[in-house]
């Protein structure tokens, strides 16, 4: 009810803060017999950790994962996964200067009023830190359903936006540079801007897209749980993301049926593909592909005008090491996230028939 | 794990094809001594029905909803809630021409490749007539959050798109035209262009907006239960839709921190409200606002290329009655989404104190 | 989270109160393809129903029910299952009496300190009546798995007590007589002594057993979920039940493990079953057998002294037709949540490999 | 659904098997804003954990708790809580001998069956010490409802059965004996039999009953989740348990409804409480009281007949130290786990009003 869980046969639940001892979870549902490949567990890890470039937070965090059940002899057993990351750097006295203080656009205020208090370091559990949790989870989910192939990449950074279909890039170049845009021009005219965002100790929105292709025909629930209305729950449950649309998206809502209807191919598959590979909430077997935009990191290396707990006029600055645009990083949260989706409607796909 | 249900404190269970007997659901979780208004239910399922208006499906369906249980002496028991809207219009003869067709954007190919067969008779359980019950569901959550204000309205048709923000538009005009949508000018505009395009047999996309007001703080749970993540979850479950954003939503991704942080001022409301009522996926007691993308119906009144089950090229044209533009009848279902979203977390909130 | 659901990947919803307009439910997880014997369905019902002999109550209840959706063409289509039973025989003004009186071991007063109020005709949703929908769903859940075989039967009235393990019994003998006993004898004098019970207007509580035969290795979940968690928690769930043991049961509490022990064939059987089928909450394929304590039933043909809702002194005597012993009756109401409890955890044994 | 989370508002994941490399779990639903007593919480395990007396298993398990989330200076913050108990004395060489063999009554077999292959360290998931996570969530959820007392003790050892009645002990005792028997003279008596059964390398069953005082009346959700099915599902999913029964239990299966109905005094409560304290699912405030049946342990310290993976057969003896009776240990889990259902039933009624 707290909702700290996710899925239904494949199902996540995690737990910590971004300065308590650790966070981890426990996946309930990966079916038993798969050979795992730690090594693309970690890699997922460390697309998305801080620190691996000069265009994101410099906090050096490892984030190593250990795994302490559900996995014997390198086989997953179909008993509960459980997973921990420790918390190594835990500076939390660069958030004292917050402790009394609400944050704008932050979840302070909120959580002070929702829970009677909070944990004030960090975020706490509001701290973006908790997808680390994720990406682990994604990378098992992949290992389950691994002829689906999940990209993710920046396709804007601010005014800065990518026009180009998904078809026109070429993926391989995407962990080629820094922003994780496909477009090696673009990726280097976003990465000039974001480091001049940082140097004005701001910070900027960004969208992700991602295409997940190979899909088998049939995954998605016809009514509550549709495909993209549970994929759509997933990106926004990611932190800072204000807006999810797939296929056509809100283009489609300026469109004519007559131009929008995705005609039949003999084989079944569709001329165009406006649907973006969902039809009454079932894949189709096309593409699914989908944006999700990412509001700017409300955490600046600037003064704000902000209130205290005890609602007086204050000002707060940013300390530590944050974000000037949070999309390079979210790229694997997002692909992970939509593979968590993908494996768990597999799985309930088996219950059908 | 079909994906029949959904919220968790307060939870509807929904049945039904277009053309079975009728659709129902069962809502658990309603609070018991609840005096309810019946007729205000009713008027919501008026709002939502066929044949209210001559640019909407000319379809009569008279959507009489029968209480079974949960419901003595006109109060609330606190027992689950049955309840039955029969079908009474059932010509599924006007369907026979698709029993060995799939429509293009339909379900109808994918249902047959998930489910082995289908029941063609007007989309089965794809059909849009499945939101008859939530519209009952969503009349009763309104009912357990009365002061809780929500007004959902046509914000875009096709390309005529309103660009006034929600506060500068007069909510009391919105049933006072067919489009639903409050400025009136605007409105006459979209009529227009909706009758026009149901003369070509075409259909059209279209934009809802939501708007509500007077929440209280502390709504939502912050991890994978973000307010803003069932709200989309919810809208994006909704036939037709494809895609959903919320507060700054797709702009924001355009802009800096500077500009997007909502500053506090003294009583804890903020100045401006970007975050859409939302901060770390919990209500902050601003409005919140958001607005769902709908695809062009896929039923055409004009012949189009399709295939057969057996993957022979055929034509299909829509028979029967339907609607060339959704977005009219679909103001009342995100609506009532939306109080079922916001009535299952104030109810779930009272286990967190 | 009000506890009208059961089951998760076959899942039961259910509504309605004795003297409503009617019961139903909404199951969720039916396969798509499986034809239907309805007649099958309504077997069940008959066996349950009020009035089938002269040692039950004489209510006459017709307990037809009516499919709504989720089947096509006789064949389920994957798509919830949303039936409906009307109640023909509402007789409300049978209980004006308790209106205003707590009758003793009944749920009256429990419910109204609970709701504040309560729908006091014939027990509202207390009622046994709700056990009809599960008669419903039971009977679909055996047509899932059509190669396991449920056999309840009485086994004690009163102090009358079948001692014979059910291997000795002859079940071709359980309907041909009105307790359900296949003891023929022993069924005799239960019913002899049902009768004479009846005529003092008191009551009397009773066991039923169930074996389940043919039953795949592996069904059940090693912690939470044991198998026989879950059908205990099912039984504990009907109405009147006082106690579930499996197996050696309480027995078994008395025994060494060098008896206990279930020592292993070499084809995987054992040569004892203490275990009762189970071990370590998983079916090992040996019969699974179960007992259930029914205590009497509370409502008697006598004066009693009770309580008002203010707290006064009164008396309450029964009125209506009520079972003088609920097991007859009880016996398909056991066996088809018992079908439930498997045919869910034979879906989800799906979801592991 | 695999079955390894239990409780709604109150929900417990856990994840471990016994000779990995720790045990877990995650709460979620734990309220905010409760001072822990974190000796307690380790009391509660200390109770629990193997080596406490001669009378049960001499592993020496030092059974530490690690909270790594949801506790902020000392407080619940309303986030789940993450804890971990590592495995220190993983002897997994003892268990070497039945990595090719199916010991009689455990859950080797049906594990293999199921998922193809298992961790044969200590039984791995299906251990008993999976319980030590429910004794961490069942000591927080009785800080949850503090004025709630939840008290169990031995009441039976193979023959050995206590015969008084609840009301007629001491609960002061329990704790004074190894055997957590209240009567003293018969806790001398269970303690010289074990022994004996020791000596013999044999095992015994035995019983523990459990009284809840304090209850508020109206814990309980009236159909499915009636109060005493979460209870006996609870306690059915502890390791070893054969039957659970409540109030008069199977002894009330033979009694008269005019004896067994339990008339109520003019403030609510009743004369006798056959009703275990429970009428129609849902807590009347009179105590509530059941009882549990473990069998024997199923590893001896004697040869058994058994047989290989590949079906030869063989003889299997148990190594390292094991209970002899398991009833001593089991009160702690008994009682937590009751624990566990009352704090969940307690925060879902808040949902209710």
């Amino acid at each position: 009810m707290t909702g700290n869980t996710f899925g239904k046969a494949f199902s996540l639940r995690t737990f910590g803060e971004s300065h308590g001892k650790g966070l981890g979870g426990i996946i309930e549902g990966c079916p038993a017999g798969i050979v795992l490949d730690f090594d693309k567990i970690q890699t997922e890890l460390n697309r998305r950790k801080p620190g691996q470039s000069n265009i994101v937070t410099q906090r050096k965090e490892e984030d190593e994962v250990v795994f302490y059940s559900g996995i014997f002899e390198g086989k997953t057993t179909g008993t509960p996964i459980g997973f921990l990351i420790h918390n190594k750097d835990e500076k939390s006295k660069d958030y004292d200067h917050i402790k009394e203080t609400y944050r704008p656009s932050h979840a302070d205020y909120v959580y002070d009023k929702k829970y009677g208090f909070r944990d004030y370091r960090g975020g706490g559990r509001s701290s973006a830190r908790e997808t680390v949790c994720r990406v682990v989870a994604g990378a098992i989910a992949k290992q389950i359903i691994p002829n689906i192939r999940f990209t993710a990449y920046v396709s804007g950074v601010g005014e800065l936006q990518l026009n180009s279909t998904y078809k026109e890039l070429d993926f391989s170049q995407i962990e080629q540079n820094k922003v994780r845009c496909p477009d090696t021009q673009m990726a280097s005219e976003m990465e000039t801007y974001i480091k001049q965002i940082r140097k004005e100790g701001d910070t900027v929105g960004g969208i992700v897209s991602c295409v997940i292709e190979n899909v088998p025909i049939g995954l998605g629930e016809p009514v509550f749980d549709k495909l993209h209305a549970e994929l759509g729950k997933a990106m926004l449950s990611i932190n800072a993301v204000k807006g999810f649309e797939y296929g056509s998206g809100f283009e489609g809502a300026k469109m004519k049926g007559s131009t929008h209807n995705d005609l039949y191919n003999t084989d079944g598959t569709t001329q165009q593909n406006y649907s973006g590979g969902i039809q009454g909430g079932i894949s189709n077997g096309m593409d699914i592909y989908f944006k999700v935009a990412f509001k700017p990191v409300a955490t600046l290396m600037q003064s704000q005008k902000s209130i205290t707990k005890d609602h007086k006029e204050t000002t707060v600055e940013g300390k530590g090491r944050h974000d000037p645009c949070v999309v390079p990083r979210a790229v694997p949260i997002v692909e992970n996230m939509a593979a968590i989706v993908i494996a768990d409607f597999f799985l309930r796909n088996k219950l059908i028939v």
